[in-house]
């Protein structure tokens, strides 16, 4: 019998792989559990952009072309303008999601055996396109206490190597929420143009940035035109994961002509995928006004509740729809086990995702957890009630941590 | 600025590529421009399967399982069952598309330097996910006189290196419409057992098996059970390529392991095009029978005329919608472009694959074309008048070979 590959094998798991099994049976014993773990949100898809698919007239689903209609990266061409980034319809392939971006820009960048320099805690994904791709990620780490800011541009610049090509970031971050300054972005900037890098920036929580913050995209730094990849999906601001659509927007025609090559091996993106993005771009600024206005709800129920916790270590997350919090427990993997197997607060418990996944460097987020906002406000009340309860009940907490932090949250 | 990688510039570019601005332009000029050379069918998607989709409820289009929902993969199980294949559920991996499906089975079984033996010609994109995979294939070449059947096993096991670690077929054939029987794939099942191989089949043109050949899957053997994985897609069987949904189906549980393993980092496959394919497979035969007899009709059409053409050497393919046809020509990427650049007939021309680009030994295929019947017979009998009309003034052509040959095309 042929045994499957070295990737194969080592291809990561989900952080909450092994949880998945144990939420169920919660639920199969009558438990409600409140799922915190998953970047799926729960608000509602567009309607005029589903309807659009619904009126679709087509009588052959044929290919689009390998990089996307036309008709839809004219129309992401006006959208990034919303952001003062001038794009031409040519900038942008359109892909299969964010996860087909990423690893195309990999593959048309980077070498196998080149390293890429990461943020940690990261998108615990990166490390498997990294994989598939035949590259490393180098992480650098970044703090709970400044709300996982872009570490300085010295410590990034102190990563670099022989063998470094490029940096990846996301603006806003999955999973810690964080946002990006103009000023640590120009920064950033200047080191990749000195070390001649590729800079790869996933921007796909762009439409939630609060407290009034400008979402500032990679696209607009002219000194680093000709290295800057952006990755794209609509899964996010459009709740429209299972559409498929994302896309790669590049200035510099190498890298465009690289990653058409890879496009067009694999044909085209989805089609019926395109048609809702399409409409999703025609629709007025209320739905994700609305949106918006939602998750900083949210956002601000969690960090309220967090920071009343004894013990916890957290923040007010400037963008996205997530949370990376300290909590005083032994082991973040074990906490989250427990929480489903062992726990249970007025019927229900929660499903969180454990810290260490998002790391690379070993050892690291075994006291932080990941909280999605993908609840509505009296459900994440709820939530935070079984993980207040939880946090007092935990047979592994840690009493000195909880008598050594003072307040818990803090607004940045 | 920073270069892209050595493989985005390695990257192999369609076998068509270079004749698509000729074909807009003589479009431009007014001409009619028969395709031949794409895979793109002009058969109506099944109505019943896009009203499907249209009448989805969903207000939410959230990602589906990574592996594909149930109950498309339930309906799958039973779709195989009338090949005589006993799949469940969990042997199947719904993909994007059958693109996908390739990349994922090589990076899950295959390390970085592996190769894998396929009969050439083949479907030329086989070489840019083995470039993608960082894998090699190693190729045997097949015989335009027997049909480009598969080479006798010892052709085979003689082509076993140090680092081969799977064989590829595509049955039936693109670009060469032959048709693998139930022997020839038994003797290759002891090869692969002998050598303890993957076999990586593509099996989506399985519904296009002509003259009252029985179609046979290698899921069907039973001495490589742990060793087989087969792609499928409903691109070209339900004439829905834009809905990027293919699958792999595989028993060993460790493959199917390691596969889902990279599925779930991509998440999920679009949604709305399993939809579609679940309402596909709700059908009765009707669509499909009908389908199947306008492909007859069109390779017998093609045949038909291609054996009156002085010179041409061809055969009546087996399966599919190809066919890869002998030119008395000097080139047949000048050929091509000679086409569409400086060749008229009635108004009209075609555009067709250079056959070189479906091998991977170099200097083969260079009178060698692939058509595709994915036009009407009306249209298919007025481009063969072109193509006629074209051999008959084509400067490049080779007197010599037309004199030498005799018949033309053969019924095997």
């Amino acid at each position: 019998m042929p045994l499957v590959s070295e990737r194969g094998q080592n291809a990561p798991l989900s952080p909450f792989r092994k949880l998945a099994p144990l939420a169920e049976k919660a639920k199969a014993a009558g438990k409600k559990v409140y799922h915190l773990n998953i970047g799926q949100p729960d608000i509602p898809t567009p309607p005029s952009a589903l309807e659009a698919v619904r009126r679709s007239d087509k009588t052959i689903l044929e290919y689009s072309p390998a990089e996307g209609y036309l008709s839809y990266r004219q129309k992401l061409t006006a959208y990034f303008r919303k952001f003062e980034v001038e794009t031409h319809p040519d900038d942008i392939i359109v892909t299969t999601g964010a996860s087909e971006a990423l690893l195309l820009a990999f593959l048309a960048c980077l070498n196998p055996g080149d390293e890429v320099i990461a943020p940690e805690p990261f998108y615990a994904n990166y490390n498997g396109f990294a994989l598939m791709a035949g590259i490393h990620i180098r992480p650098i780490t970044c703090n709970i206490e400044d709300g996982f800011d872009l570490p300085p541009v010295e410590a990034i610049e102190a990563a670099v190597g022989p063998r470094t090509r490029g940096v990846l970031i996301t603006n806003p971050n999955n999973p810690t929420g964080s946002f990006y300054s103009k000023e640590s972005l120009e920064a950033l900037a200047d080191v990749v143009k000195r070390h001649d890098l590729f800079l790869f920036a996933d921007e796909v929580y762009r439409e939630f940035c609060f407290d009034g913050q400008e979402f500032y995209s990679v696209l607009r730094l002219q000194s680093i035109r000709d290295h800057v990849l952006v990755v794209d999906s609509i899964s996010k601001r459009f709740s429209a994961c299972g559409a498929r659509v994302g896309a790669i927007i590049a200035f510099n025609p190498a890298i465009l002509e690289a990653i058409n090559r890879f496009a067009k091996l694999r044909l085209s993106p989805p089609g019926f995928g395109q048609i809702l993005a399409e409409a999703a771009l025609e629709m007025d600024d209320a739905y994700l006004d609305e949106v918006k206005e939602e998750y900083d709800r949210r956002r601000k129920t969690v960090f309220n509740r967090l920071r009343k916790m004894p013990g916890v270590i957290s923040y007010l997350p400037g963008g996205a729809f997530y949370c990376f919090t300290r909590l005083p427990i032994d082991d973040a993997e074990i906490f989250c086990r427990w929480l489903l197997e062992s726990f249970e607060y007025q019927g229900a418990t929660l499903m969180i995702s454990p810290g260490q996944g998002f790391y690379a460097s070993p050892g690291l987020g075994q006291q932080e957890v990941r909280l999605a906002f993908v609840l509505n406000t009296a459900d994440l009340e709820k939530a935070m009630d079984c993980l207040e309860n939880a946090l007092a009940t935990y047979p592994g907490r840690k009493e000195a941590e909880i008598k050594a932090a003072k307040a818990g949250a803090t607004a940045l």
